[in-house]
């Protein structure tokens, strides 16, 4: 293979407001119904700012962002960007309200539980039809807002197995409910291991938020949200979580991987035992015979969009091998659709090998993709060597 | 004055379990005598870890540990640990249960709000007559679980600077009560500001924390503790609050150092705008017409307590002015009883100058104290030159 496998490990797909109708349960059609009648109505100053510069944006790329959910308007983009294969997380448009109820990246802590499981359930089914379009190239992730109810969601991950998604996303805010180093979900982790179905956290929920009506909101939302969306990491390390589950993937995606040395580094040091945590004695490391940082490198990976070039310096501290590139399409951070010339600046000087890991190589593993057959796809799409031969 | 002024800024004062009865509204002791039999009754595993390493501690120490409620003995051990002056927090000893209804560094979200108000006015109660008997030197925080009641915060910061106390506690975890930019609060920070109270929070409470049952909950807690204990600073940040109270002095203390430069650098890329956080447009700055690091500078002091060295390298991003030492007595992660021997240790090539802001102006400053009145007991019990001359 000559030229560069690149998968994106953070993409987003969802259908605009109110197209969710037909693949809800009927029995909660009228509430999604009061639900998009009621953000129709209009929000706050805030989300209309956002709301106008989405529009701006909008009138710029066109129907380049209708691939959210318009299967063949995805591919020619995706093609276009030179991206081989995707992982596809929920909310495709920053500006409407995704999947029903509110239950893509942040699930609200108010609403009820079976109504985040059905509006998850009609996503799913939704990305399923979506995904079996390409499906070497759709790697599609199964919401489950599994903090509710952890049989349903054990329910719903073989589903999703079954209907050919490739991962889950859970809430990365539990707000209130149980911490992921409780064990009651070890079901749920045992059934995800069981099915090879990789688990993902991404940011955009913040815990404990006061609301986007108070001053300094989003100074606030984007200065926490990289740790609300790792938080769920160390949970899983200290809780034992990858000592009773050591094939479990854990994927913390959108999220930077700037934070990631001094988190383990600092994890590690606490494992090893230090003045300040010496009361807590064999606390440590009773259940958990290998280091944090161990388990860091065995079970997870970061889904790194958008990498700055500081991280890509850090890439040997982070773990070459953890890092899974991604492109963040159709939202506006990303790089698309000016992918290649992104990754030539930010790669150019890193050797080839190394490349290709971060590019492709690891996300290929981890999403068991089939390599061969994605090759003509590659040859076809992919762009020349990024990097040092 | 040739002798070094060392003031501690995070120091520790409380009675043991029990005492505080007499200190307590009538109305009120009879829960707090069922808690304490409830307490008595035992914990967990982890708990009884704890309380092992403690007991073992109080061996060695003897009635060095007693200081945290007898004045004379702590009058001694900071003698002769050459500390003129110290900031008083609660939860005396980290093996009793302090205040009554567990009010102290870690307020419950489940506990009632008045019962925690009537803990805290004992508290202060005992904690005004302790600090009269050295009120040069003893500089004592009222407790103020403000979050449930502004009103009454405010009268109890009255409270506080009439009976000779020198500054405030505030929960650092508000567990889905309104969060420090709503503007509800306003009248506090318009009271402490007014009475030159400064205003604190002290590590050792963490939000959303599943229990210490839990596996891995000591992991989890040491991970995370110095981010909740910080994060009410950057609410206020970005609430407007330094804009609206130009004149108030927040404190984050026994919560280290190291995490600042990176934090109120990032603070301030937002604030200057980048491409991730464009959507949000004018919502960075219109309340604030200063960059968050100038807030942080003028409005934030950092009671670093047991500095590390890496800290002490990176002052001049921390802002040496912000930086104020502390000791932790009679808590087990600070240097006492061999304060001299580690300040020289990890102050020995800072220049002099520095070093006393660090050890002890900035402190002096912050609290308003009388250093005149200090210098002779400074003479006599304070170390001869720290830092490079």
């Amino acid at each position: 293979m000559t030229r560069m496998m690149i998968i994106s490990s953070d993409c987003h797909a969802g259908l605009p407001d109110g197209r969710y109708r037909e693949y809800l349960d009927p029995d909660y059609r009228e509430a999604y119904d009061r639900q998009l009648a009621r953000l129709a109505a209009g929000g706050d100053v805030l989300r209309d700012q956002v709301a106008e510069f989405l529009d701006d944006r909008e009138a710029d790329l066109a129907e380049g962002l209708n691939g959210a959910w318009d299967s063949a308007q995805r591919t020619k983009e995706l093609d276009a960007d030179g991206i081989a294969a995707e992982v596809l997380f929920p909310d495709g448009s920053t500006k409407g309200n995704g999947a029903p109820f509110g239950v893509g990246l942040h699930p609200a802590a108010h609403t009820k539980p079976d109504r985040l499981l059905a509006g998850a359930r009609a996503h799913n089914r939704w990305l399923a039809e979506f995904c079996a379009e390409e499906p070497l190239r759709r790697i599609g992730l199964a919401v489950i807002p599994c903090v509710d109810d952890v049989e349903s969601a054990c329910e719903e991950a073989r589903w999703a197995r079954e209907n050919g998604l490739g991962g889950v996303l859970i809430p990365s805010v539990w707000q209130y409910r149980p911490p992921y180093n409780d064990p009651v979900y070890d079901p749920f982790w045992a059934t995800c291991q069981e099915l090879r179905l990789p688990v993902h956290t991404h940011s955009g929920a913040v815990g404990d938020f006061g609301g986007w009506h108070l001053p300094g909101a989003a100074g606030i939302f984007t200065t926490e949200a990289s740790w609300w969306a790792s938080r769920p990491l160390w949970h899983l390390i200290w809780g034992g979580v990858f000592e009773r589950f050591p094939d479990l993937k854990f994927c913390v995606t959108e999220n930077g991987a700037w934070w990631v040395p001094s988190m383990v580094t600092r994890m590690d040091a606490k494992w090893n035992g230090s003045h300040a945590t010496e009361r807590f004695g064999s606390a440590f490391t009773r259940h958990m015979p290998l280091k944090p940082s161990e388990y860091f490198l065995r079970n997870v990976r970061i889904g790194a969009s958008v990498m700055a070039r500081k991280e890509i310096e850090l890439r040997e501290q982070i773990g070459v091998g953890v890092i899974m590139w991604g492109n963040d399409y159709p939202h506006h951070e990303g790089t698309w659709p000016h992918t290649e010339k992104a990754l030539r600046e930010t790669f150019g000087d890193v050797p080839e090998a190394e490349t290709r890991r971060m590019l492709g190589e690891t996300a290929a593993e981890t999403y068991s993709l089939d390599v061969a057959g994605l090759a003509p796809i590659v040859e076809r799409i992919g762009p020349e060597l990024i990097g040092v031969a």
